[in-house]
């Protein structure tokens, strides 16, 4: 088979105005315009790699710079030679001696190289004729393994553990793969619960998440404690009890707070409490863990590299591990997480919504479910309803589930005309934007 | 007094050739040009804040466009509006509701926060006609605390226990005054250890540094065990074992490489041990400290905020705590991880070299002196000999000690000329190395 080259790379900045309908509001991110640094790989084989990392609107550019320098280390070469070390890859994405400094491997540098990797493993996936989660499914242990830099977790799963686990992983794999393509992945949505909106919204989005079939709905709380309780028991009287409820607190609260807090909130008998303190704060989490039981503990959306979540582990911090298929540097280091959390016994719950988010990690969890776990039992991935339009091959989502994709590649291809029609600052919605600012300010 | 206006912001992307000589050279940083992404706040009033966030060259455009983003909000405001409450200008700062998914309070967009924070405190000083040190040193416990965000560290460190420590660092403070502008603070050098330098150089300059009054040494660390121990055993043979050395691995090392490495390094008897593993992980130093005993632990320069600082008091991870005046978000942080040392009993050491570092943490380490350890006891400050000349008040050393700065401000302010001619790409420098590239190509 010829070899396929990159023989250029374009990187686009695209956003999406949500903002002006308090879309993706939560008690710390009030105005977020989901937006995207976005890269296209092209080659001489008629394919094309995409990959996007996700930003909340200003800052993008940040995103964006850094992703036009980092593509520099792949133009020009072949896919094999990518994908015949994907950890060679990865250490040199991240291990740039100058870029370095900025992180290292967190922040804006990181989040650039989640898109670039998640873009080669498109192309690769595509080259194969393959969804990646397939194609990850379908490397053998070792394959899986040598994608993975084990330099700062080794302590925690080593690689011969590694293998243990996608060994045992093999094990059944045929039954799961008929089981998932009939029934699909299990999903919550977060759409009905949104900070911004009205308790007759919220009470509304419940009900019509209810008769479609929804059986987990989450909650942004976080505003004063008799608002946060009011919301809630407006989704229990609508959702039962029957019904799994999630709270979500944004990194609103310091330890001691969130503890109380957390507490306070049990009377809703909340399925999970996500990010009740800073990110960062892996021992915090583990003091609210213990201190709040039994509520159980998710965070990860913010957790910006593979060290993190191995200290989160750890610490006994989660109950949740709640992976971002961009934050961290993309497949690579994801896969690293996944096996470390099976390691440790904490179920993968994916974070997504934003843009491109579902799209992607719903490849994550099949593959955990196909190689990993083993198992759906208390997994599933978030769910929001929005900007699925602007994507090639938008998931589907049938009664409260991600039905598993076929279409070759990561599922993160932006329509042209989306792309052209949000890009910043030159795409024609933010030129009317301008336009009518300009307008209003006469 | 009229109110002094911030009317206009400059950003200027400077970079020195430093890798030409393979100065700065360490196990991981290979070939660092010295760089900093540099503001200066004009105002009505005759007198400039400048302030920088040291970088290593690719990549300081993301923290000049970073810095370019938050200055819109020091433009136009009055200096009193930002120093009338230090937190709020803080919490603006790092928490732009889009902005703030790119860290948070980590990487780029923190560097960038540093640089425009210390440009704020330089201002502040020239304003009050102090050094920082000073200006710090003659605020109330009250108004230092006021300066702190202690939403995510309260558990750790509570304003009331700031407080206490502040009004004890209050006693003897004249005393003490006195001894520092009469001795200076301790320093060591770093500048003869480089990963990049030959056997004899190291020598050399261990020869240097011991006729020139120094007593503690660095030497980089991290390549293979052969080659470290040889390099340590000519520091020791230079510099006796009535000096100190310590020895420097810049994150090489897995944790357990860096439990095993450490004790090969123990025939050396360095004081500390630092960076022996990514900085991220907290628990993996708290294991590397009581394994590889009695060597003791230091990390901080990549440490990216104060939650983590935090953690590794909380875990016993560090034996010495490396502040650094620019990766976390300027002074204000650096006060909270300077009080949180104090409470924990953990001497500061700051990082410096690069450019601008040496003249910044001075002043930081001075105040921790007179106003919180009221010690210089096992204390030293980082010290590099190299582009100092670039500063209009670069620090003054004599016999291994920084002398007190006496000019008003925080002593980063670089030269016009300097400014010009190291700028990226435009400046002189630069434009001389295009050509001679060019020219080579040829």
């Amino acid at each position: 088979m010829k070899p396929i080259t990159i023989t250029n790379t374009r990187v686009i900045d695209v956003r999406f105005p949500t903002s002006r309908e308090h879309i993706g509001s939560d008690a710390v991110n009030k105005d977020p315009d989901y937006s995207a640094a976005y890269c296209i790989l092209e080659t001489d084989a008629g394919i094309e790699g995409h990959g996007l990392t996700f930003t909340l609107g200003r800052g993008t550019e940040l995103c964006v710079s850094a992703l036009r320098y980092l593509t520099q280390f792949v133009q020009g070469r072949t896919l094999e030679s990518l994908t015949s070390n994907l950890n060679a890859m990865y250490l040199e994405l991240t291990g740039d001696t100058q870029f370095r400094w900025l992180g290292p491997e967190k922040g804006v540098i990181h989040l650039a190289c989640g898109a670039l990797v998640n873009a080669v493993w498109d192309l690769y996936a595509k080259a194969e004729g393959k969804p990646v989660w397939r194609l990850l499914a379908d490397m053998t242990p070792e394959q899986i393994v040598s994608a993975i830099d084990f330099r700062y977790i080794a302590d925690a799963l080593s690689p011969e553990e590694a293998l243990a686990i996608l060994r045992k992983g093999k094990e059944g794999q045929q039954q799961r793969l008929a089981e998932i393509i009939a029934g699909g992945y299990p999903a919550y949505t977060t759409s009905a619960g949104w900070f911004g909106f009205s308790d007759e919204k919220i009470r509304r989005l419940c009900r019509e998440g209810i008769a479609d079939g929804w059986t987990h709905f989450k909650l942004k709380v976080g505003g004063v404690p008799e608002d946060d309780l009011r919301r809630g028991r407006i989704v229990r009287e609508e959702i039962g009890w029957q019904n799994r409820m999630m709270v979500d607190a944004n990194q609103k609260w310091g330890v001691e707070e969130a503890i109380s807090r957390t507490r306070q909130l049990a009377e809703l008998q909340p399925w999970w409490m996500e990010e009740p303190t800073s990110p960062d704060d892996i021992l915090g989490h583990a003091r609210i863990r213990r201190e709040a039981a039994p509520t159980r503990i998710a965070t990860g959306e913010h957790c910006h590299n593979s060290v993190m979540f191995k200290q989160l582990f750890q610490a006994g911090s989660i109950d949740v591990c709640q992976i971002d298929s961009c934050r961290v540097a993309g497949v690579n280091e994801n896969l690293a997480i996944i096996l470390m959390a099976a390691k440790f016994g904490i179920p993968v719950c994916p974070h997504a919504g934003g843009v491109g988010l579902c799209e992607y990690v719903q490849h994550l969890s099949i593959f955990d479910f196909l190689s990993v776990s083993g198992t759906m039992e208390n997994r599933v991935i978030e769910y929001v309803d929005h900007l699925h339009e602007h994507f090639r091959y938008p998931v589907k989502i049938r009664r409260g589930h991600y039905l598993v994709p076929t279409d070759p590649g990561y599922s993160c291809e932006m329509l042209p005309e989306s792309l052209n029609k949000f890009s910043f600052p030159e795409g024609e919605v933010w030129k009317e934007q301008e336009l009518e600012t300009s307008l209003a300010q006469k």
